[in-house]
């Protein structure tokens, strides 16, 4: 039953970059420029922001050669951002600008790529859209390297995440074992309430390279046992290597952070509190309690571009992603997110489905606790077996003067600047 | 003229690992497992520390397709470590182990893998048999990330370690502006008295993609002078990515980190004293200035380990480095250090040359002066030209489940741990 609409399409970027949500763009650009329905295919420049400032890229007039690009470049090629849209029932100026422009452009189908943050916009937008008769498809594409979105079984964007974060828990492991002196190493992983990303360091453990130590978010975090827990392993092995969430708390829900910062034995020689980062003050809290060597390593925003060692099963995903949002659309669906279902049986399959936005946004979906040991520091088999499919297959990147080629854009836009 | 000599061989690595130290060893034992002259190959554990620990592994064991591994394998796989032997003038004691370990094993060939240090411990060893009448071909094999080594055009290990800042610096940049809401970005890069890793990302900022302002501890460092230019390139392009070395100094040869540290301004709304590394108490400082959103990243041990991203050029030259000290032991050669010649003419050639150990150890090679700007914030054309070629190709990684698949040495070992 295809309900016909014809006009222009536009997608915006929102949030944390990825290393592939360039991928999810273009597989919506891609799918748009060829629809017959689609008079014009725009980019919003940093997401909402680009549309509130009538800032709009042509996509007609990028070199698809260079469009093409996208697949393997990171970082939000429209630019991104974090603006959040009021309750349009107490603020509805940003909305009756959105849909002046809208009307300008002829917009007609709209796709929005980012976390749950994003989805809450787009379903706004959506509501917003509908209530005042003005006809559009509005689409949500996820995107994330927390992997937090409810409703889907995993987000574009971690695989690669995973993979950087597996493959570079390994190099360090090998690393840090080569003195055989003894030696603490704390890695601190993004991820401020789901431990996805720092869960990801199991898969360098199942590989007998890894972290001998994993704490997530979602299991409180004591420091006495983890002295205790970093003192068996010291004894046993010599080297330690321990993965810690950025967002790890206390049973009260306290980062661990704020309780080293004011800890007494984290104060350094002077009687100062060590502001440093969250691995820093962990290494030196167990230096306090250990005599070793100590080191404390924040792999920090590199988790989120390093597109040199992107997942192909997450890029061809997370291009996919895009492409079916634009199809869903086209066919006539709206206010909904594309979402991605895992077949069963042994061997890894993956298709997309439609959730609501509404059933998306906001939410936040953790590391089930029966996938982490009792103990709260190892993780067990069946996330082993949930992450490993997602990082399979290098994807392409183009090499130019022995780095990567990524896509340079016109970027010929509606805005003077 | 062939001077035959038969006996064992064995190999040691020092210092600091790198991407593709370890292709070095291999380029070594492969050729020496080939060799009529050679009755036993042998690693040691730990460098030197394994020979006077009586622990060497036993080379000839190994499954060949595992040694072929250590091609794309980093960080030692024989251990590594940090030992400075004494004058012998002054006291012997390691160097009468030493020869007691030659003799008990027939070590007739040695070969030392790593920097000016190593390269110093080398020369002590040969000049200490020699006085003793022990007959032993001694080589050094350069390695370092650092490129600081006299007497060779570069040093295996920098090249892969340049690729990975130059790729990371790219794909940081893109990640850096995608706000595009104002942003200062500072990362600390490796490279405690020499420039060279620090000048890689000047490969980035050729590329278009780069950082703004590069500081060299070349260079003395101004943070007066910093701010000047942070300042102008903030209000140029509403975001600055600055590339500083950890070793930057001033005038008098004191360390910015150690300066920042003590400096009013760094201090945190409680009056402490921020401890954080000089990335982020740089970018907190460059934030008392200006008002930014500021983040400081510190690259960390990950560039001498990013096998996953290593120069096919490096590891290649590395490779024949360590073959080529092999064939000149084998010759006759001894008390050297196989360096790189690089040859004249537009197209990149590289071919070894042997120099004297006591010419090398302990030199430390900075990156010319003529090759900074002079407002000693950039790198000149001479750096990219140098450096290009060593960056090239990219070094087959086999993968497996979706990570790397590293060297697995069975290190059957002669001491009983």
């Amino acid at each position: 039953m295809m309900s016909q609409l014809k006009g222009a399409c536009l997608i915006g970027q929102s949030g944390g970059p990825t290393s592939v949500i360039n991928a999810s763009a273009l597989g919506c650009i891609e799918a748009a420029l060829k629809s017959e329905n689609v008079t014009r295919v725009y980019g919003a420049a940093h997401g909402i922001r680009g549309v509130l400032d009538d800032c709009l890229y042509d996509m007609n007039q990028e070199d698809p050669k260079e469009l093409a690009l996208m697949k393997s470049t990171p970082s939000s090629v429209l630019g991104t951002c974090r603006y959040k849209l009021k309750d349009f029932n107490v603020d509805d100026t940003d909305y009756k600008r959105i849909l002046e422009i809208f009307k300008k452009y002829n917009i007609r189908y709209f796709f929005y790529n980012g976390g749950n943050d994003s989805m809450d916009t787009c379903n706004k937008i959506s509501q917003f859209m509908a209530k005042n008769d003005y006809e559009i498809r509005v689409m949500g594409i996820p995107k994330t390297i927390d992997n937090d979105l409810a409703l889907t079984d995993h987000c574009p964007g971690y695989g690669s995440a995973a993979k950087y974060i597996a493959t570079s828990c390994m190099e360090i492991y090998r690393d840090a074992k080569v003195y055989g002196t003894g030696s603490i190493t704390v890695l601190e992983i993004m991820g401020r309430n789901a431990g996805w990303l720092t869960a990801a360091s199991a898969i360098a453990t199942y590989k007998g390279m890894g972290p001998d130590l994993i704490y997530l978010p979602e299991v409180p975090f004591h420091l006495d046992t983890f002295i205790t827990d970093i003192t068996r392993v010291y004894e046993e092995k010599g080297d330690v290597l321990v993965a810690v969430s950025e967002g790890i708390v206390d049973e009260n829900g306290r980062y661990i952070s704020e309780i080293l910062s004011e800890n007494e034995k984290a104060k350094d020689a002077f009687g100062h509190v060590q502001m440093g980062g969250l691995a820093s003050t962990l290494a030196n809290y167990a230096n306090s309690k250990i005599k070793a060597k100590v080191r404390g390593i924040e792999f920090g925003i590199i988790q989120r571009c390093a597109a040199h060692i992107a997942s192909e099963t997450d890029a061809n995903e997370a291009y996919m992603a895009g492409e079916e949002a634009f199809k869903a659309a086209e066919a006539g669906e709206t206010d909904k997110m594309v979402a991605f279902e895992r077949g069963a049986g042994p061997e890894y399959t993956c298709k997309t489905v439609l959730v609501n936005l509404s059933d998306v946004a906001n939410f936040e979906k953790k590391v089930p606790r029966e996938w982490v040991n009792a103990a709260g520091n190892a993780l067990l088999q069946p996330f082993i077996d949930y992450a490993m499919p997602l990082i399979q297959g290098e994807n392409k990147v183009p090499m130019e003067d022995g780095v990567p080629r990524f896509s340079n854009l016109k970027k010929i836009s509606t805005c003077a600047k």
